[in-house]
């Protein structure tokens, strides 16, 4: 009896019949199991697993602390599936509790890093632009019917010249890039390996970070969350910053102290601030983030975009062929110390 | 006694010393008269006035129906000044009766066309792209403190791929397209003379409007109100486009149908559209836009950005070097027919 791969129901619909082809073409035999949230699998079927994909559309309706009913019926059947080899995974970060766990057991897993690149990188820009051109002012007065256009002191200050610190120079933050640099800002990248690269007018290394601080304009987190980065942006780093500045995060929560940061919003130490993404998500509804003027909040929605799907469903397919081939994968994440 | 120019007291006091300079090297003497709403001219001193500039710090406040007091006094003396030969203004569009009355009896116009450019077109597209990626839905469940993600199919399309129209090519519409190119758009020029031009994957003649509507994801509305694009954009022209596309208009009001665009965005015809200008400005509050989901309302107020004034100021202290030597000026305006 040949090994097989777990794959919801939805993906075997739309692309299944690509998905047969790979496996035909492949060396060896494998079988498909369709996965829903009904499915029940005898012990010596979860026993006989061996690949899974963890699709867009099992995952969605999952927060950080709690995990869609779709996304509980996988993970109770991965977490017993003993001889299972490699998972792929809808998501570009790695730093879930179940990835590293599932790595620690030796479980190969690739992610779909790049599939939602363009559009959390474009949700980043236009929070950061809309943010830059007052429209949370606009939407507000729009509501109570009120002609209220920005005059005197309350003109934003011009886009053009501003500076961009990006940290993180991925697939991500290089769209973020592009971007900001068509709007005629000055784009600085941060990475360890800080050699020059598209969109970014220059690149530094994370040793300088607290020198780039002051001089920037607007701070975008695009970095993985890893334990160099955790923390990264504390109090005493959000202080080195101007009080005409904004922050962005499309990253992930833990890398800004959220409690400094909502100090340094309500004190006025920080301009503005577009976050996607929050230590708790939901974001708990006691947070003082909801109500400060020119903080806009996306509810870790940055990726929503309908091509990501289809497109992390290529990712799969591309991985599917090279593992059956035993070829290299792509994505591949590594155990983080 | 030499001719006088009225400026306004603001623009000398940042800029006065470069004004003089400039007409300490002209071949002639002209005086200075400082602008302020207070003013009180004879008739020999407003008979005397050659050249005027009527600033963004006079106009501020003004709304198309309505001068703000310091415009009140400005056009009060510029009414009567008879022997005016030239006024540079802050505006980039000609449009407005009272230009047009001057140009009628003889005056010499100089727009700043370009100064407001950046602020225009950046605005627009973050206009465009915050209601591609759901903005305005984010912030109102922000305000219920309630995290709700765009899912299913409430998820937007991929921005990359789609069409945006832009009819006007001229300084904003090629801020816009540069814009839109970066997010991946296909950019689409409409304008008399079909040349090729930066940032547009391609530039089509007015004639063949009508069969781009029905292709664009966006249309885009940057050229100047004249007479054949007055109304330009009526209920015929909006019943070709796709549902699912929006309009943005940094132009002008009167060149689109604005009932019918309200009736469209509220049928359910148009999806979403970015409007900063109006047929009656400041909007009435009975208007149906202010209300309608998925209309973002900036009041008239995409230019508002620190540097437009002084960029203004800058073109009106080049077209008083040129003036003063007789030489030709930048942005002179026609009488249009």
């Amino acid at each position: 009896m040949p090994r097989t791969l777990l794959v919801s129901a939805k993906v075997i619909a739309e692309f299944g019949s690509r998905i047969n082809d790979i496996i035909a073409a492949a060396p060896r035999a494998m079988d498909i199991v369709p996965f829903t949230p009904a499915l029940q699998l005898g012990p010596e079927q979860i026993a006989n697993i061996e690949a899974a994909y963890y699709s867009r559309d099992i995952w969605e309706g999952t927060e950080k602390s709690v995990l869609s009913p779709a996304a509980q019926a996988f993970w109770a059947i991965i977490d017993r599936a003993q001889n299972l080899e490699w998972m792929a995974v809808y998501s570009a970060g790695m730093d879930q509790k179940r990835y590293v766990d599932a790595l620690k057991r030796g479980v190969r897993l690739t992610s779909s890093a790049g599939a939602q690149s363009e559009a959390v990188g474009l949700a980043c820009a236009t929070g950061v632009l809309a943010l830059a051109r007052g429209v949370p002012h606009w939407l507000n007065a729009q509501q109570r019917r009120e002609w209220s256009p920005l005059r005197g002191r309350d003109v934003p200050p011009d886009i053009p010249g501003q500076t961009a610190v990006i940290v993180g120079t991925g697939y991500i933050g290089s769209v973020i890039a592009r971007m900001l640099q068509a709007a005629r800002m000055k784009t600085v990248g941060v990475r360890r390996n800080a050699t020059p690269a598209g969109h970014f007018d220059q690149m530094r290394p994370p040793a300088v970070l607290d020198s780039l601080l002051p001089t920037c304009d607007w701070l975008v987190i695009a970095c993985p969350l890893a334990p160099e980065t955790r923390n990264l942006i504390d109090a005493r780093r959000l202080a080195l910053m101007k009080p005409t500045a904004g922050v962005a995060n499309i990253a992930r929560g833990e890398i800004i102290d959220e409690t400094a940061l909502a100090e340094a919003l309500k004190a006025g130490r920080l301009k503005h601030a577009y976050l996607d993404v929050f230590h708790t998500e939901p974001l708990p509804v006691e947070s003082p983030l909801w109500d400060l003027p020119n903080v806009l909040i996306s509810p870790h929605n940055a990726g929503a975009s309908t091509g990501t799907y289809a497109c992390g469903v290529e990712i799969f397919m591309q991985n599917l062929h090279n593992y059956l081939k035993a070829q290299p994968l792509t994505n591949e994440a590594a155990i983080v110390p």
